[in-house]
């Protein structure tokens, strides 16, 4: 490294600890991406993955490893609901990311347009059909084609930094 | 759509206000993308789409549309730079979404590993080669491999939201 880089940084050889040193540093919104197995049963996980591809035609896409619990319905799903979080949904975040048997309680959700599960307290559901999903070692990209959305109360967004959950605070001008 | 789901949610039908309406109650973390051009010139631009992809190996993804004016660099980059971005680095942010004519200061960067362009006041930078690229209609998906990482110095994360950019405010327990 140069000198005036040497200035600025300190620097990181090993790529597994580059990757986490620099996603510490790094803020994201939080998701929760739902669908249906092949039983007909919900099932959905916690994403910070989730983002924007483009706007004509509307197209997002979100992570997900292929051994999460998730997958095998992911992997086969027509269509899936991406629900933004507020600060109120804390709890559902904590929960959607935890033990799989327990994400889903029945008075929380229903089935919304496609089938999908809809969780009521969301701030707000993209519904969506996979149009195509990308292998990369053990991992999946899936792209989605957006159909149409639901629009709940709003909330502050809420963000996952540094191991834990937040909300915006000021805002920069 | 049921009763359930109308005590809840506004429906929107049209699919480019429903990717609209959802990414408005959606937060990122900012990124700036940087490499050379074919003439050995710095490009880049601000992003809201960089996310990691899996820790082993050691995965990103960013999204850039093919009409972008750092776009015909990206898509032949051997190598890339990613740079997470704080609250210092606001009117950096502004400059790299806007003329790309004028988003490098001969004094705000220097060239790093792999000769990519690094941003001196970024908070870290992954040093990542690109590995793959996926054209999904008028958009690229790209996918890295990281390589290496400089960690400046740390500072609170940038953030995007309702057009405006933000730091994190309250932890939520």
């Amino acid at each position: 490294m140069d000198a005036e880089l040497t200035t600025h940084f300190s620097h990181e050889a090993n790529p597994t600890e580059a990757l986490k040193a620099v996603f510490r540093r790094h803020a994201s919104g939080v998701a929760v991406i739902t669908t249906l197995d092949s039983e007909g049963k919900p099932v959905g996980f916690t994403a910070t993955s989730m983002t924007s591809l483009g706007s004509n035609p509307p197209l997002a896409t979100f992570n997900v490893a292929r051994g999460a619990s998730s997958w095998p319905a992911i992997s086969n799903a027509g269509f899936v609901a991406i629900h933004t979080l507020g600060a109120r949904n804390l709890e559902l975040a904590k929960r959607m990311a935890a033990d799989h048997t327990l994400r889903f309680v029945p008075e929380d959700w229903s089935a919304g347009p496609q089938g999908v599960p809809i969780l009521h307290a969301a701030t707000s559901v993209l519904i969506a059909k996979v149009r195509e999903i990308h292998f990369v070692e053990s991992n999946a990209i899936v792209v989605v084609d957006v159909s149409e959305a639901l629009l709940g109360e709003p909330d502050d967004s809420l963000l996952y930094s540094q191991r834990a959950y937040y909300i915006p605070g000021s805002k920069l001008e």
